[in-house]
Order: structure tokens, then sequence, then C-alpha cells
């Protein structure tokens, strides 16, 4: 199967222009077809504390209330989707920005509110039609995907961008041989609390992790996000990697997970 | 030839959730391919308040600076195009919104400064791809464009609505028998100031419009509007149509303007 390679950036990279600049460089020496998923938290919340409205997370979820949603619409598919697209345009690579409302790519439902927490319009994903993506992938077309969904009764829902991503990956994992890359501001799952390359851990499978883990070496939101991917694998992904922005180019760097050896 | 109907709506009807159920109704209505193109600034002009920054108009046009270029696109890719398409999803219209950035599809460049008149982040419209909408449109997708193009070096560029639905328009023409529709707050190009729909002149060609420019029965911002749309006609749109957004699938309705008879 034909190589497909979705790379999920967080907000901290593309919301400043020298580290967006350096990141859709590296994205450009990624070869064959590939899918760009953003977020755009940072800008987000700079947006509502300019307009006067307070930003409330809960276990480092945004709570998005009526007026909350409206503005990540206005950051993430407007601001920063069209400044990535822009951008892309600029190196020659021909990007088209979507949500999950375009072309209804991803549909999702309205998470609901529990005695705990109501994340208000926050959408929990139900499905992706790979038909579109297909499309604009065989077009030469790169699409540029904000983490917003839409529940198909005409309200946008905030989602977040991970999950996005591992969504996207699974639903054209019957079509490509997908590599689903998260990047990180360490380079890879770490051995050690430091920066250093050398304590990367340079690949995971599912019965390394449970080792990692029990041993300690691997904790806290590190957890979660190799579960994540795990569960991606078994969906049909080739390989999750984890890795700095600035390595993203490089196939070697970083951790790779994968469920065989 | 194939049918191909674009309609330019105004801010007004797409930024209230009332008028916009409306007249998405109206456009669900309209048989065959269609292509939407949405204004938006009376919210960019809201938030820009909500922000404490000044709205500069000349002539009726807005002067985009960074700041305002950041609103724009904002309140025209995300907001406004957001709202649309989720509501048109919810019609099972199958819509996704495009700047001229995506896909590279309208491309512009930045309006020269003038002694008189600095514009800045304002863009007049080079060219058209048609290749990516034709894609599109073939696939059974209703494309919503919002009034921002880019050019090609980075930058978002501020568009004028009305420029953008008949470059569209007239990019198209060699593969549709192309309409468009501005819509409009009163019934069509009227006879007499008033609301009734007796008093709108139902035909327009460029030989009766001497006529009625020199009777003054046409005069002020209806002018430049005429000029434009037999500009369009002479570059192969078939027909230029001017009529109250409630009519927009009434086929009778309006002012129509051609080349013959």
């Amino acid at each position: 199967m034909e190589k497909l390679t979705i790379i999920k950036v967080g907000g901290k990279i593309v919301e400043q222009p020298e580290s967006l600049l350096h990141l859709l460089t590296s994205f450009r020496q990624i070869q064959g077809k590939k899918i760009l998923v953003h977020g755009g938290g940072r800008s987000a919340t700079a947006l509502a504390a300019r307009m006067g409205v307070e930003t409330t997370m809960i276990d480092g979820r945004r709570v998005t209330d009526h007026q909350m949603l409206q503005i990540v619409t206005m950051v993430y598919a407007g601001q920063v989707n069209k400044s990535i697209v822009a951008s892309l345009q600029a190196l020659e690579i021909n990007a088209l920005g979507l949500t999950g409302a375009d072309a209804d790519i991803i549909r999702s439902h309205k998470r609901p509110a529990t005695p705990q927490a109501d994340f208000g319009w926050v959408g929990d994903v139900d499905r992706v039609s790979a038909h579109p993506l297909l499309m604009l992938l065989d077009a030469g077309i790169t699409p540029v995907i904000a983490p917003l969904t839409h529940d198909g009764q005409g309200h946008m829902l905030n989602t977040n961008a991970d999950t996005m991503a591992q969504a996207v990956a699974t639903g054209l994992a019957p079509h490509f041989d997908v590599e689903l890359i998260y990047t990180f501001e360490k380079p890879g799952v770490m051995k050690a609390d430091t920066d250093n390359p050398d304590d990367v851990i340079s690949h995971i499978t599912p019965d390394s992790f449970q080792a990692l883990r029990s041993d300690g070496i691997v904790t806290g939101g590190m957890i979660p996000k190799i579960e994540n991917a795990i569960e991606a694998l078994r969906q049909g992904v080739r390989q999750v990697t984890i890795t700095k922005a600035d390595n993203l180019h490089k196939p070697s760097a970083g951790t790779r997970i994968t469920l065989g050896c």
C-alpha cells in the first residue's frame, strides 16, 4: 500500500511565525502523501483574554461554552489554519484547510455532561469519511485539519487534536500504509528526564510498554499517549512515532511504537 | 453545458442565525451545482470593537492593517464560514469552506498604496484555479467561499466578496453555463425608490443600461454593480441576477442582466 504520513503538531509550534516556518520546512521534506493536524489552544486563550472571556480547564481540557466555541472556531479554523495554509502555499505545497464539518469529514457528538464535569460544546468523534480525504490526496492536495468537528445538526464542536489525528489515521488505515507522528517538546519518549537524544527510547511495543510502565520509566501524561498509540496500531495504523517537531523529517529520530518488533 | 449557480450573500444575512437559516433553506432549493460566496464585515467590525481595534473605512472599503487582517481571517474563514458549512451539512448539503489560499483557488496581489489611500493587506484578484473547484463540484461537494485570498508568498489578503464572486464566475464560465446571483436588500434593481416588486426592472442589457443611466433611473452604487455584471457577461458568464435573498430560488424574481435579449 502507498505510504501516508499524518502529523499532529501542537499549538505552541504553529502559533509563532519562526517556529511555524521551521516546522513547515521540515514537513515539506516528508516524502509522499501527508496530512497535517494542528492545535491552537494558546492563541484561543489569548484571544479569550483580550475579549474578557475567562478560560476554564478541567484536567487540562478546555471547557467550551457558546462564547468559547466562537473563539476556538475563529482561532483554529481561521487564524491558525489559514496561516498554515498560506505558508504551505508559499512553500509550493498545495494545502487545503478543513474542519470536521467541511465535506463532512469528521462527525462527532456533544460530550454528555456528568455530575463531575460539563465540557460544553466539545465533540467526541463518531466517524471519519475517508472518501473526500482520498480525493484530495489523489489530486495532490495536502489537507490541513483544525481541531473542530460537527454534529450533523448545525453545531461545530471543539475536539482534541490528538484524538482527531488518531481518528483520521485509523479512518485512512484501510487505504494506506499509515504512519502517525505526534510532535513533542522532547526528542521522544525518554528513559530519563533529560533532552539528551541518547535517552530516547527508540522503540516501544505493547509488551515493552508494560515493562516500561511497571518499572516506572514511563509515567504521567505519557501513559495515555502510548495507550492511544497502541489502540491506533490495533485499528490498522502501521506505526506511531513520538518525536521533536524539528526532527519530523528524520525517520530514525524519536520513539517508534509498533505492535511487533 | 451544465448549469452552475454562484450566489453572493452579504454579511448581514449570514451573520444572524434566523436570516442565515432562511437563506440556506432558499439556497438548498436551487437545482444543480452551486457555490456560495459570503461576506462578514459586520461581525469583523464587532469583533474589532470588542478587541479595542478601530475600524477604518475608505469609500466603504475596509482598511486592513496587520491586526485587522487577523480579525477578518478569524471572522470570515472561521466564525462565518464554519457557521454556514455546519448549517448546510445539517440541511444535507455537503459543503466545504474555502478561502482563496485553500487549494490555491484564488491568488491575488496586495493593492499598492497610493498617495490618496493605503488599504493595507487587501488583495486584488490575479487568477482563479478552476481545477480544484471542478473536482469538488463533480464530487457533489458545494464550495462555500470566504472573502479572503492569498499572494502565494504566505500572506492572506482581505478581498471584496462581490469581486471574488465575479472572479469565480468568470473562472468557471469555460466549464459551465454560469448564472451569478448577487443578493440585495431590495427585490432587484428598482425603477423607483420602493420595495414594491412591481417597480423591479426585470431585465437589463448593456443598451438598456445606458438609457436607464442617462434617464437617471439607475444611480449611485448600483451603477458600478451593473458595470461589473456586464463585464462578467463579456467574460462568458451567461446571466447575472440581482435579487432579494428570500427570492434566491425563484427564477423569475429580481433583475436579470444579460448581453442580448
